[in-house]
This record gives C-alpha cells, sequence and structure tokens, in this order.
C-alpha cells in the first residue's frame, strides 16, 4: 500500500470513445474528485494501440503507450475499456494478481469468465467494479449489489440495447420494415457497420448474463442465455402491436422459479402504459420487481462516451475511497447454486400471425389444431391487411393474428409448425410473447 | 469491536409499519443476509411505546422494550424509524457517540440536523445510512452518494410525495376538485388524517433538502427551501393541462447557477411525454441531469412497509458489510459552501389563469399590464370554460389562460397582483409553473 497522501493511480487501458472521455472526467474534474475521495487520484499511464493517433488537448500524450502491461504493473486501479473476451481478461487477471483493483465496462468479458474474474478478485482482496457493463450511465448494477442486497428480486425485465430499441422506436413511428430502419440506423450512427451484436441480441444477452448472477446470487453465464434478436420483426407485427395499444420492444429477461433461473433476451409486446414502454430511442431502461420493494425502474443513456465514462468514473471514485481506507466494497458472492430452467419449462402467452389464402373454414381449421394442442386463445384478428404477397397466389393474402393465453413454448412452437404445413397458410409465421 | 465470527447486533427503534417489515425481512431472511454480509446479524432489540401492543408472529416478544436507550446502548447498528425530530435525534447521536452506526428513514431529521448527524458520523468513524428518506423503496440516495460521484449533477425534479401524486392523479383522471379528491384520499388511507405535511409540499420540502446536499455536496436545510403545495390547484387548472397535453406534478426541483443552489417544492405543467408524468398514483420517481451521465431517472414505491423496509434492510446489509470489513462508507461532506439563491433570481415560464368578466377590452387591458411589465406571453387561451362562478356578478365569467415565455418570478407575481387590482377580474388567479 503506498503511503497516506500519495495519489491514487489510474491506469487506463484503452483511448477510444470511453477512453478519452473517462480521461476527460479525471482531469477536469480532478480536485473536486480527490475532495470526495479524500486522497488524489492521477492517471498513471493511458495504453492504446497507437498512442500516435490519439490526440485529446486534456491528455497528457507523455501518458500514452502502447505497452499495456506497463500500465497494468504502475497503476492501483486498472480501468480495462479494450473489450471482448481475449486480451482484456489477460489483462484484468494480472491486474488483480498485481493487488491492482479493477473497473471495466466489460459485458462479454463479465458474462463469460464472471466467477473467474470475481473470485481473483476476492483472492487478492482487490474490487472488481463494473457499472457500465449493463445499461451504460444508469445505476443497475450498484443497486442490485448494495440497494436491494436486503430484498428478494423476483424479475427484471431490461432494455438494455440502445441499437435494437431506436430500431424498432422507427419502425413504430414511420412504419418503416425491419431492412429499411437498420439501414437508416447504420446511416446515423446508432447502428454498427455490422450490427450482428445488437440485432441478433447477443449484446443483450450478455447484459442478461451478467443481470441474472448479481440478481439471484448464482452463476449464469452468456452460455446459459437464450437469444432470439429482431430480425424476423416486420412492419407488419408492429402495425398489429400499434393497433392493440402495444409496443414491440427487445427484451433482457431474467427470472427465478421452481425450475431454477432463466436469463432470456426476446422481442416482446408491451401494453403502452407499461413504464417501459416510453423509454424511446438510444435510452435504455431496467424494472425490477423485487418481494419487498415491489417495481422499480432504472432509466438512462445506455450508451455514448461521456455517459458511459460518467459510470465509469463512478466505479473509480468508489474503488479509491476503498484504497483510501485500507477496505474493499462487497465481494460478489455466486452462494446459491441454481440450476438454469430448461426451455421446456418456459411459459408466456404469444401474439401468433400467419399469413393466408383467403378460403373459407381456414379459421376453423387453424383453431382446431390450436384446440387439439390444448393451447387456449384470447383473441382473434384477421382485420389486419399484410403488405406481404405470395408470388404463386392469385387471391387476396390475409392476415390471421391470434393472441394465446398463458402457454407452455414448446407446444407453442410445434403447434404453429403444425397449422403452418396446412396449404393455406403461406410464408414465415410470427410469434411475439406478449408481456402479462 | 466484537470478535470475527459473532453477530452484528440491529437495535430497532419502532415497531410500526416500517419497524415490523423491518424486523420480518431480517428474521426471515435471517440465512441468506449472512451469506450476503459474511457473518450473521441478529435483531438485538425493538424499542417501542407500548411492547403489549406489539403482535406480530415473526416477533420474539422477549426483543420488544420501552427502554429506547438500552436497545440504542446494545446495538453494533441502530435503526431509527421513530421519526420527528426530537427523541429521534437524541437517541441517533448517543447510538453513534456510542459506536454504533446508524440506519434512519427520517428526513425531517436529515433536513434539519444533517451537518451535525454527518459529522458525528465522521468523528466516530461510524456510518449513517438513509436510503429510505427520499422515496421509499427506490435507490436514489445511495447513486448521489457513489455512482454519480464521478459526474457533475446540473439538477434534480422529484415526484417524491406519493400522497399529492395519488390527490393529483385522481383529479385529471376523474375531473375532480382538490377537496374532494383529498377527501377520497383520506378515505382510502393514501392521505392522513391531518394532510398538512403532504399537501402544503413540506414532506416534499425535507427530500429536496436532502437531495439538494447530497447532489452539490454543500449544506442545504429545511429552512432553505422554498415550498408551495397544491392546495390551490383546482378542477379547472388540471381541465387546461390536459387539454394542452400537459399533466400537474408537484416536484421538488433542486438545482444550481451562477447563484447558488436552489431547493423548491412547487406544483408545475409537465408535457405528456416527459418520463415524470407517467409516474402515476403513490408511485415516486426522480429525474436527474447530470454533466456526463446526460438524463436519469429512478422510479418506484415511494411509500409503505415493505418498499421502506427493502431500502432499510439495503442499508442494513450494506453497514453490516463495512462492520465486517473494519471499515465505513464515504462520509457525507459538504466540502462545497454555496449560497442559497436568493427568490428573487428565480426564473421560469409561468402558466396565469384569471377569471375575468366578460367585457370588451379586457385581453387588451390585461395584456398591457404584461407587456409595461416586460413579461412576455408565449400563448393564450380563453376558451375553457370555469367551473367557478362568481355571486356578484350576472355575466358570464370567462377563464383567461396566459402561458409566459422563461421570465424573472418576482416580476411575474408582480405583474399578476396588478391584473388582479382590475375590476373586470374576479376571484384568485393561479399561477403554475411550466416545465420547459
Amino acid at each position: 500500500m503506498a503511503e497516506q497522501n500519495a495519489p491514487i493511480r489510474v491506469g487506463l487501458l484503452g483511448a477510444g470513445t470511453v477512453g478519452s472521455q473517462t480521461a476527460r472526467l479525471l482531469v477536469e474534474q480532478k480536485d473536486e474528485l480527490a475532495q470526495r475521495i479524500g486522497r488524489p487520484i492521477e492517471l498513471s499511464g493511458i495504453a492504446c494501440l497507437d498512442p500516435e493517433e490519439v490526440d485529446f488537448p486534456w491528455i497528457d500524450r507523455s501518458l500514452l503507450t502502447s505497452d499495456t502491461m506497463s500500465v497494468v504493473k504502475n497503476a492501483d486501479i486498472v480501468v480495462e475499456l479494450i473489450g471482448g473476451t481475449g486480451v482484456a481478461r489477460t489483462f484484468v487477471l494480472e491486474a488483480m494478481n498485481n493487488g491492482a483493483s479493477v473497473v471495466t465496462a466489460n459485458k462479454a468479458l463479465l458474462a463469460k469468465y464472471g466467477p473467474e474474474l470475481y473470485k481473483t478478485a476476492e483472492d487478492n482482496n482487490v474490487d472488481i467494479y463494473f457499472e457500465a457493463a449493463v445499461g451504460g450511465a444508469i445505476p443497475i448494477v450498484r443497486p442490485l449489489r448494495e440497494s436491494l442486497v436486503g430484498d428478494q428480486v423476483k424479475d427484471m425485465l431490461g432494455i438494455v440495447n440502445g441499437t435494437t430499441n431506436y430500431i424498432l422506436d422507427e419502425m413504430t413511428t414511420k412504419g418503416l420494415d425491419f431492412d429499411v430502419a437498420l439501414k437508416e440506423a447504420q446511416a446515423k450512427g446508432y447502428a454498427e457497420a455490422d450490427p450482428t451484436g445488437d440485432i441478433e441480441g447477443y449484446d443483450a444477452a450478455n447484459k442478461a448474463a451478467i443481470m441474472a448472477t448479481l440478481g439471484f446470487h448464482t452463476n449464469v453465464g452468456i452460455d446459459d442465455v437464450t437469444v432470439e434478436g429482431i430480425t424476423h420483426i416486420t412492419a407488419d407485427d408492429i402495425a398489429a402491436a400499434t393497433a392493440e395499444g402495444k409496443v414491440v420492444k427487445l427484451l433482457a429477461v431474467v427470472g427465478k422459479d421452481e425450475h431454477g433461473v432463466s436469463a432470456r433476451v426476446y422481442p416482446a409486446l408491451i401494453r403502452n402504459e407499461h413504464p417501459l414502454a416510453s423509454v424511446r430511442g438510444s435510452f435504455n431502461a431496467v424494472f425490477v420487481r423485487a418481494e419487498y420493494a415491489d417495481d422499480l425502474m432504472f432509466y438512462g443513456r445506455g450508451a455514448g462516451g461521456a455517459p458511459t465514462a460518467s459510470a465509469v468514473v463512478g466505479d473509480i471514485v468508489t474503488v479509491a475511497r476503498h484504497i483510501a481506507a485500507g477496505c474493499t466494497g462487497p465481494a460478489i458472492r455466486m452462494y446459491n447454486d441454481y440450476p438454469i430452467a430448461p426451455l421446456s419449462t418456459s411459459k408466456a402467452a404469444f401474439a401468433v400471425r400467419f399469413l393466408i389464402h383467403d378460403n373459407p373454414g381456414v379459421l376453423a381449421k387453424i383453431s382446431t389444431i390450436f384446440a387439439k394442442n390444448g393451447v387456449s386463445i384470447n383473441g382473434v384478428n384477421q382485420d389486419l391487411k399484410p403488405t406481404l404477397k405470395d408470388p404463386g397466389y392469385d387471391g387476396e393474402i390475409q392476415q390471421l393474428r391470434l393472441v394465446t393465453h398463458m402457454t407452455d413454448e414448446m407446444t407453442l412452437r410445434a403447434t404453429v409448425a403444425e397449422v403452418c404445413e396446412l396449404d393455406c397458410v403461406t410464408g414465415d409465421p410470427s410469434i411475439i410473447r406478449v408481456l402479462d
């Protein structure tokens, strides 16, 4: 441990969007942060691939280096903003084994190697903090680690990916189809050139794994998360949702029941009155239901350099206070060993949309198959006209939309598959969960 | 300090709605809490006025006593749920001077004696935690103390009183006048027999003082808060708001500008799209704008036994972890010494409603007075018919509603007073702030 008044050294790994804003906050708020910590902090090094390329007025160029390990070894707090699950893991482990605490925004790293990282922190008596890994600037990790620690979380629903939320919003307000909305989001910089991680739900899945681990004190890794993205959502699905007073949102949903814990990512229909329905554009929100606290929601910017840096610096200050006080924050212990609930136990209400040829008796045939499989129907709508066409069919294509009662997911999917074998049913069906 | 594995003793002061639920959580979740803390905790005593009257199945009656000081002196953590600023202060100070940490939900105590309490905690190297004092179950105190500690809060808007939010909601959805809605709320148990503290804004004012102190790291006490309640809000005001796509909410607003910090409680018009507009009934929410994090909102149950107990037990666990680790959480230091911004520097947009006799030239007279005083008008509406009558006047009473641009509050109030001296103006005017 350094002497009492020596500055606490912060080493930054990464000088991109978040890294540069983190450096800015640390430099510009230096005096106030020292007041808040009770001891000064100083940027001791910034590792980046090409120091020549980094040019921000608030960054002292002599701190820049491509020798990442030297930054790791000369810091009391290592801030990992490299991303990915490769070298980031090496550096984070090295930092902790070297006696440094770690602050990271790396959701993929935590979702894959969480147990190893949390244990390494505890073994070395150092902190690992990661508020920015879920929901960007929104304090959600800390409430789960600390505020709700006297309660029992029942489930959580999160809008934790701004790109997909923006795309779904544009589809809703402008009536766009998915492909068009995606291109528009890419043009505006809201979606990456390769948008797979966002639109297929993998980014949200990492966050779901972290949420479930923290909420239920059990290990849930990325491979335990079932993932469904938004690429199959059509303008027709959105129009039908709007007509029913609902919106489609991509959700990270974690829960616990008698079968175990579950962490799932899927698009779902939410009624307009639900607090999550009004979370627009690139904002994120996490809705928590707890035994005693009841409903809670945390809302804010899910991404972006400055908002993410706010969360990162909040963690740095917390860890620095611990260092100044000679202690650490609560270790992340996964003292429960819950099984992962198998998909076969998943139950939900579903909105199913079939494209059908306009023949007499179609509804009877389809509803008979549903009845035979024991899937109970809550509502039927055949009014909405689809935009899709069937090139091989001369008559009018109609859209049949069924909303089920709570039902077994496997049975529902088997039922839908059986319906699709009917000659009068064409195209791909749409299956979207309906939130109660 | 007790030995390593000895249970951490928790003494409860108060066995009412919150106290009994806190006891329940501590008893029912005992094993899990021990896991989360890393050391067992035990209820060491429960002080109440009349132990004979307390009867909950989960409370061991041998713990009950009317000797509050004995509970204070035999605990590692004293949980103050007595309320008020009298004996509560004595017991809290005694606890800390005796080496115990304190958890409290007492907003009035903190708003009045905050600096003394925070300093006593720091001097004795113990914790004082009070998540439940603002926003009930909502984690807002901790985000301000820890998550946003690397950022600069610009301002905060809170719906922090469930009673008034419920009354305003009922007025909006049912078109009720204030008095009727209040009686209904009292009948349903949402308002107390003496509702003054809620409807006049004093409860919210205590919370505003705490929010400003934590947000700006400066001392803001209850006497620094300007307070306006909702008793003057009429069904006509609400109807006019609805017609404009707005709702009326009682807000605790804290901010900082070149004149100093301000903490104010007042009803305000908010457009329906604002995240705070959809906070209904007895729910609370705090909307925070920060330099880096941008907009954040925290939403949840603002009152009630179980939700408040969730926040209290969250604090107990945090403090117990600190005791187990031999450290304390961050001290609350008011290292800034900002002045309180004088009311004369307050600026806002206002909606002003006059009741006028239907004479030619009234609008000209009124707008001339506004112009003379330099108050610029943004919108005029004379369409809405008032429900109020003037017994001394035979003609039709009309309602004239003016919305101003951002203006000086003192000038606006002087202007309205001058208008009210006109013969053609009757009844009391209504002045409500409009949020930008």
